[in-house]
């Protein structure tokens, strides 16, 4: 059969992800890839994950194996209600979902509350798996410069008033941009949304991995603040949050926090598209999680990815032309590059390629076509000494391209 | 905020599933639940699942732990096409994606092949995952009859020829019907997809499941031997495959087999939709699988679900009235009562659970409101004690309300 006019129309609008195809060419083992998100394997936590399987296939096997509730392990929505609450906010385990990695809460917040052809309110450049999610929804896209400071905020008041169904905001350590929204934005920012009435998508993934100074309260506590609420019923904010930066991605299991209302639409959606997450993973990420080793296995990786931050600093300091900027983040895993305009970094990536070392063009991320001068880089995935030789390699490259 | 002005037109199609529901009701340990479609969790191979999670964990712990490709793992994909392969067809593991259980596998098909207000041809009654999955479709649906051999095929051709976008079937041990589509019937469905090019999902979640005789060929391979090819590429077919109910339904881990076109488009949308299966999951289940061991535990699941089947059967010719009649499947987990017309299957559940025995009433797995007299049983969840002592209640309650 000819499958090619057998379709749905929406397909004229997927493709692939750039940068999954990027990580197929950069698997090659001699290939320093700055490309990814992946976190540093030799810090899986691999012996409590032996540990914690057995312990849970032991004592609740049965149950592990079998089909569970959309909603998630009560405990597992228990510890995450836990962590998120303060600030005056106590989160209640009947405003957490469990969702197969915060890729899938993204797919399901498109489905529960987006409409062909919405306009939504989003940072440029902003990230990457969202637009993938939402791709096929024919989305007009309002999008708001970024500082060091994170989405300029008084640039929303124009774009509220045009009523966007949504506000889409990475306000920590943003991926690709890795900035992060400073306290006085976020007051800025809760005020807007209570004043405009526009529901806002905190998309927390990397706010654990904080390397300079404490956290900032989410927010979706600052709302509740602003509301003089102490739950999450009735705020504006919808949370997303995963364990995939902070105990492994291979397990996807990540949490949406919301108003019930919005938590019960979510649930039918997820019904239908996969009933529920893995029932032995969400046990599995309970166990390893619980007792304190979560907080302790933060640390650690706190400790390494923050050396390769500093190094990866360090070495583009020495090996990049001046004129080549770089955002400076106080976590997470990656900072942006900026060449001098009129370098396209598509191109420089297949010289990069060839030169063993891989990152992903800055042009995907960013809104209305900006943005082909820059690309992202990881350094959590790398270890110090791939990193030096990375850089010094794209160093070589950037100073070829710009006398180009 | 009031949130219920801000969520997607489509949502008006949404509602939680009410096998789901009834579910939840069910948990309650004393009730005999012949509700959902849970495998026997004693059946679980928790043995073979701790020796190979510690495996997996032990000699693959980092790579089992991390992202990875959407299509899956390679192995896995090589053990599913070696297992479907047969009947001259050969299948690549190109041709399989691995999906998070086969709820996923009809969301992804939803997204590349519906549009709105399509029309589909199904059997009636159907599998209520399917109309759950492509509920905010606003599907118009072709409903075939069914009788002991599965769909009328002779009802298709008027069908077929008024261009549907698909045919949506399950050939085996069908759900909640309990039949299954005879050889001849099988033959003359793929010459009429031929005929009418019109792509066939086959859903054979229980194939495996086979309890008296040989399983038929499936349609996967007739469609290809019809069409003089030793591949998938170019076939009608799209297979969908599940490890549910012979390993563990827990793990969510499905497949689907289709032309290379189809798979190609099916990865753009699982990218959006969750990135990627759990990489631990699939590790574990190719681990517990292989080396025959799959083979053996699904030998040892028949013996298990041929005796409750037996033992149900057996209950309700001995308890049920004359005029209540129901299928007698020959594998799966499911079979389909028929009350008399006039009695109304959702009240007696009401009546049921009062008595501590649940079932499905069947209307909602019905076109066109048709099947309210009716109700679907499971024999794979209660041991064969409890299944007699439910089906008497469930004859006492058919006996009186046969006489309301």
């Amino acid at each position: 059969m000819q499958w090619d006019n057998k379709f749905a129309t929406r397909t004229e609008l997927m493709g692939r992800s750039t940068i999954r195809e990027i990580l197929k060419v950069t698997a090659q083992p001699d290939i320093i890839s700055f490309a990814g998100g992946l976190p540093a394997p030799e810090l899986f936590p691999v012996d409590r994950f032996r540990q914690m399987s057995d312990e849970v296939l032991s004592e609740q096997g049965s149950i592990a194996l079998q089909y569970s509730p959309t909603e998630g392990m009560l405990e597992l929505r228990e510890l995450i209600a836990g962590r998120l609450s303060g600030n005056g906010l106590t989160i209640s385990s009947d405003n957490v979902l469990i969702v197969s990695g915060s890729q899938q809460g993204l797919d399901l917040l498109g489905r529960i509350l987006l409409d062909d052809k919405d306009s939504i309110i989003v940072e440029n450049p902003t990230y990457l798996g969202m637009l993938m999610a939402w791709k096929t929804y024919y989305l007009n896209y309002f999008s708001t410069p970024t500082d060091v400071d994170g989405m300029q905020v008084n640039a929303l008041p124009e774009l509220l008033a045009q009523h966007p169904k949504l506000a889409y905001i990475v306000p920590n350590f943003q991926n690709p941009g890795g900035n992060t929204l400073s306290l006085e934005r976020r007051y800025e920012l809760v005020k807007l949304l209570a004043e405009y009435q526009v529901p806002l998508i905190e998309d927390n993934a990397y706010g654990e991995l904080c390397y300079d100074g404490e956290p900032l309260p989410s927010l979706l506590q600052l709302d509740a603040q602003h509301m003089e609420r102490n739950e999450v019923d009735g705020g504006h904010v919808i949370y997303l949050g995963t364990f995939s930066k902070i105990l492994s991605p291979g397990m996807r299991v990540g949490w949406i926090v919301a108003d019930t209302n919005v938590i019960d639409k979510l649930v039918q959606a997820k019904q239908s598209a996969d009933l529920h997450t893995s029932t032995l993973n969400q046990y599995l990420t309970y166990a390893v999680a619980k007792d304190g080793f979560l907080d302790g296995h933060i640390e650690k990786i706190r400790d390494v990815y923050r050396e390769r931050r500093d190094v990866m600093i360090a070495a583009m300091e020495e090996h990049f032309p001046e004129e080549v900027t770089f955002s400076r983040p106080i976590g997470g895993l990656f900072l942006l590059v900026t060449a001098p305009e009129g370098v396209n970094t598509t191109e420089l990536l297949e010289e990069a390629i060839k030169q063993k070392v891989a990152f992903v063009p800055g042009a995907d991320f960013h809104i209305g076509g900006s943005g082909a001068n820059t690309f992202r880089l990881n350094f959590s995935n790398a270890k110090p000494e791939q990193i030096r030789t990375g850089i010094e390699r794209l160093g070589t490259l950037l100073k070829t391209s710009k006398k180009a």
